[in-house]
């Protein structure tokens, strides 16, 4: 009913949205066509449509926060997917796996970091400390997509994809602490074990709520009179804890989402809520999330020697994880194949790695030289993540 | 993974959909146990968490957007439930009870206007105007809350439910040519019948461009392996038509929607299409629109004399609605009882109003003294359009 010319911009994310559902589903189909898994094309498609290329659509709060529902619906829901007793069994693995796939990727960036940065020879504190900043940026796993790959692939149940579902939630804690130590030591308002207290805090008391969750819910779902309400209950259970784990705890909020997926996961209503918030993801936020990746990225001006920096960080960001990740995988009882597996699927950084190098260089831990390689290192390991997966996994019958 | 005290605003947002979705739910569970339509108990928690009670909440940009999208989802949904036969035999009916409905509340509002806003002996222009513009603020019908709560009691496709949706669609576009004339006359920028043009324009332009979708559409869509992407072109083409409406010719955006549906009521995929749309309703945005009609009520000190133009005002605006209305839908052929169906669920002004009453406030056509009444005014009817509904239809077995 608002005719003013002035309420135009209001309007204006209705088209987004249009532009951002077509594109990812064009490109997701033409990447299908062409045997890769549709979230490449998702990807691309945010890409394209992005400041990089074409500048059609920007990000904005509003598209940021729908991308921000889309990765905690999409861990929820592969919390919700989980076998814990499965877990249970590949929660070992699932430490080694991170542990070394913590260690490698930090050692490789600080290396490359340091032979960008000054070299070795006259390293003052400072510059160690934005080096070893750069190696942390690099442990970031953005398990999302490998989920959602997986998922496509049919293959996130299998030994692999559940090793690599706790390794990430592992990898995803030491990453938390890792940056803490870091930004703990470039200022003094921040310290560390209040930090590691309040993270071993959040588990114990995401382990207590949620066996009360469980218990109360599993109770009050015996009637199946009403499922909606089950799925308003169930999804806000998953808002609540992950908002709670960011403001109470400092903890990522896709922690608390898939904490509240693996507090539902052993619920009889599991599978009618779980396709619910499928079909949620599909028809809006998913591809928000996919979409907004791609409009993250800013044109570049690329040097040579950008160009051969962003060269090495992505090898040794690449390389770093399927080496680390698959040695923890080997050393835990998996053979050659499953340990590749488990290491392709941890090479995606995603937007974790964003946001961490985005705080980095608000605290003047990150050389601004360092950015854009950074960024191109995180779309293309997301990019290729997928691709990758393709090829280490068996293809299996799609419906 | 973000750690920040800084960045916990960012995070607020997953609190505040919790609170509007368990508020909602539990306000809309208790209004079904007395026996009302849980709208009513949607739009109430809105109000109790919003700042004119709790506080809990405020409106944001991110919950304004998603309500706008849930009113456009909620219209588009009711595009697709209509009976296009049905609908041609009471576009007659719609087109007497629109103008009727219309006729009766501009003049209810002037001449209370008029006697509270300085009499009617010495009025100058402007005050005639500003008396003018209080009647076509009433004249504003929104019809979400009615399809809603006549869906809920399952009438939506009755007799007197096409007529109101028709009806509604034919107010929306007589609000807007009214608004256009009152707005024109204050200011000299806007002209009258460019603004008109438009108006015709458009629905020329939709029922061109939604024939040739159509079209494709039936044709795309034989195949049935692949329905997930019926969904997301239907969407599209749904948020396209919304924001065509609004950029390019000045009508309301769910008034695009709403043609939308309806080019897709007759396709072979529609009630598949229309399922999944009302899981993403019911999950994530129908809540949210239900909850930010109330949110959008500020603290109001009343007084006597402004709770007496309230008072007025409210009586005035529903019986000019129930009585023009239903004597539109009488003399075109409705028996009694399906006449006070009609304009029953014509009283409710929800949204609509609000815009078109603060835009009237920004162009200086409102006196400051008229907004806490009519904001009360949109707010109760509203609340009680359900209720009456609930009374004047008969009841009918839920599932």
């Amino acid at each position: 009913m608002e005719t003013a010319a002035g309420t135009h911009d209001f309007y204006h994310f209705l088209l987004d949205l249009a532009i951002i559902l077509i594109s990812t589903k064009v490109f997701g189909i033409f990447s299908k066509r062409i045997r890769m898994p549709q979230v490449v094309g998702a990807l691309v498609a945010g890409v394209v449509m992005g400041p990089a290329l074409l500048g059609v659509i920007h990000e904005t709060d509003f598209i940021k926060k729908l991308a921000e529902l889309g990765v905690i619906v999409l861990m929820f829901s592969a919390g919700m997917e989980i076998d814990l007793k499965e877990m249970k069994n590949s929660g070992k693995s699932g430490l080694a796996t991170a542990a070394m796939g913590v260690l490698l990727p930090i050692v490789g960036g600080f290396l490359v970091a340091g032979a960008f940065n000054g070299g070795f020879a006259n390293m003052d504190q400072k510059t160690f400390l934005q080096n070893v900043f750069i190696g942390v940026v690099l442990t970031a796993t953005s398990v999302s997509i490998t989920v959602e790959t997986l998922k496509e692939l049919g293959h996130l149940n299998s030994k692999s994809g559940t090793i690599i579902l706790s390794a990430a939630l592992i990898d995803d804690v030491l990453g938390i602490v890792l940056l803490t130590i870091v930004t703990g030591m470039s200022d003094t308002s921040v310290s560390l074990w209040p930090v590691l207290l309040k993270i071993v805090l959040f588990f114990l008391f995401a382990g207590v709520v949620g066996f009360i969750f469980y218990k109360v819910f599993e109770r009050l779902t015996g009637e199946q009179r009403e499922r909606r309400r089950y799925v308003l209950v169930a999804f806000s259970f998953c808002l609540i804890l992950a908002w709670i784990a960011e403001a109470w705890f400092g903890v990522a909020d896709i922690t608390g989402a898939f904490i509240a997926g693996l507090v539902l996961s052993n619920t009889r209503q599991v599978h009618f809520i779980n396709r619910r918030f499928d079909i949620l993801s599909y028809i809006l936020i998913a591809p928000m999330f996919f979409a907004s990746v791609g409009l993250s990225i800013e044109k570049v001006d690329l040097s040579w020697s950008l160009l051969l920096l962003t060269v090495v960080l992505l090898v040794v960001a690449i390389l770093s994880k399927i080496l680390g990740c698959g040695l923890g995988a080997r050393l835990s009882g998996c053979n050659t194949k499953e340990s590749i597996q488990v290491g392709t699927g941890m090479v995606s950084r995603g937007e974790v790695a964003l946001i961490v190098a985005n705080k980095g260089l608000a605290l003047g831990l990150m050389p601004a030289l360092f950015t854009a390689p950074l960024i191109l290192v995180v779309v293309v390991t997301t990019i290729v993540t997928p691709i990758m997966l393709k090829m280490v996994y068996p293809a299996k019958q799609t419906l």
